[in-house]
């Protein structure tokens, strides 16, 4: 191993900068690639033992859940998808009723399979790619103070449900990211935790965002400290108005976030990619 | 784990004509799925464990490689590649140092990184989307009697160094690829194995491959054993006249392929997807 700077001391944007300064990448923060013409394209792998236990979810919930991560990156970016490749490596004694149902669970997403492949696998790997195109992607960086931050629903139920060692479908909020896509100067779903993502918001804007936890709705049977957990896919949106949504705080002037519980400042503990 | 038949005795190819019968997938056995306007996609994940070795290969050699296996497909495509998309699953004491070596050699390969995503994870995941765009994509259907079979270099290097517990770079095709595209009947890269992607061609073609052994450029240090390892990532392509490329058997009415040296029929090790 190389001796010098972890990965865990520069961190996910700090390693974003290096690779951008250094010319070998760009954009690799964003929830989805754009390309001309509108085009927008997001990809997700997930691994057994990794990012599933087969043991917590069903082959159709996998394959709905494989197609929802990716499509709540599309949702971010406001756009239509237009269909999804799908790789699956599997083991060769993997029963065909599992597999036609892991593929059940991609249609129940709504968005066509159109292309992919299968191979032989010790460990079961699922990678996925989104199409979809988007007539104006937000991204993260153009929050402003005076816009109020929105989410789409509740938060928290991810973790709840990681607690009883179980895992929900996501939501697919692809409407209201396209709704909300026409005027937010910010747009994120929430994958990584509410403070986490609200930071990736802060931090490309140059603004601060101040979160008041009680006006957060709170998924049933969750309570405040599962919004630290993450996996929600809730959009969360810096806007002009509210506009229906429902308003949780505010970006001002500064930087950084803050997390206020009736107007007291809360600790919410943190998950950072690469970070301990 | 269900019961009944299990992916081994249907086969990949039998496992994706029950997809589609159901209506769950289509063309999920190409190199690339194919989008209007001439758009081209293809991806594939890296797993540490499963897909490579770390103590076996450089990190500028795994970006290399993770960036020339998706170019490769869309050299089958014949397309014109606009981008890659990488996600970096990676232990938080990953060195900085080995992750800006990682996509040095995705610059290597002379495609730019235009979006993807970072997060911590214990096994090292290498996901990978590449972007293209074709005139026409040949595919595998449409090999007829009279075509002749070509390869766009020599093969078996990729099995000889695996012997010696090595990988090797694979090479780009890129141009040749748009090349034969413009007149090939049927067009494949060979990953999986000469003996096994010629089978994919006859299979989804209607007709029978027929292979002379002598005639196959071996790389060198490699022997014609190697030949049934794959990963070579030259082009295979039936074609109604070799156009320069190397000409190493022929299409006729039939089925199946046949693997002759010198005349007589030649048994090569088989590598078959799900089958043991």
């Amino acid at each position: 191993m190389s001796s010098g700077l972890r990965l865990a001391e520069l961190g996910e944007l700090g390693l974003l900068a290096e690779l951008e300064r250094r010319g070998l990448a760009v954009r690799i923060e964003n929830d989805a690639a754009e390309l001309p013409g509108g085009r927008v394209v997001t990809q997700d792998a997930l691994v057994e033992g990794v990012h599933f236990r087969l043991d917590w979810l069903s082959w159709r919930d996998l394959g709905f859940r494989a197609a929802a991560v990716n499509l709540s990156d599309l949702a971010a970016s406001g756009a239509e998808p237009d269909g999804l490749v799908v790789s699956l490596a599997a083991r060769s004694d993997t029963a065909v009723a599992d597999v036609v149902e892991l593929y059940e669970g991609f249609a129940e997403a709504g968005v066509p399979v159109i292309g992919g492949d299968t191979s032989a696998s010790e460990r079961l790997v699922l990678s996925v790619t989104a199409l979809g195109r988007s007539r104006r992607v937000p991204g993260r960086g153009g929050a402003q103070p005076g816009d109020v931050l929105v989410v789409t629903g509740a938060l928290g139920a991810a973790g709840a449900a990681f607690r009883e060692e179980r895992y929900i479908r996501p939501p697919l909020r692809l409407e209201e990211g396209r709704r909300l896509a026409r005027k937010a100067h910010a747009l994120i779903d929430v994958s990584d935790g509410l403070a986490r993502d609200a930071g990736h918001i802060a931090a490309r804007s140059g603004c601060r965002l101040v979160i008041d936890l009680e006006r957060v709705p709170i998924a049933e049977g969750a309570a405040v400290e599962d919004l630290a957990f993450g996996e929600d896919y809730e959009l969360l949106a810096a806007v002009p108005e509210p506009d229906g949504f429902v308003e949780i705080g505010r970006c001002e002037d500064g930087e950084g976030i803050a997390l206020l519980l009736h107007g007291e400042p809360y600790e919410l503990p943190g998950y950072i990619h690469f970070r301990a």
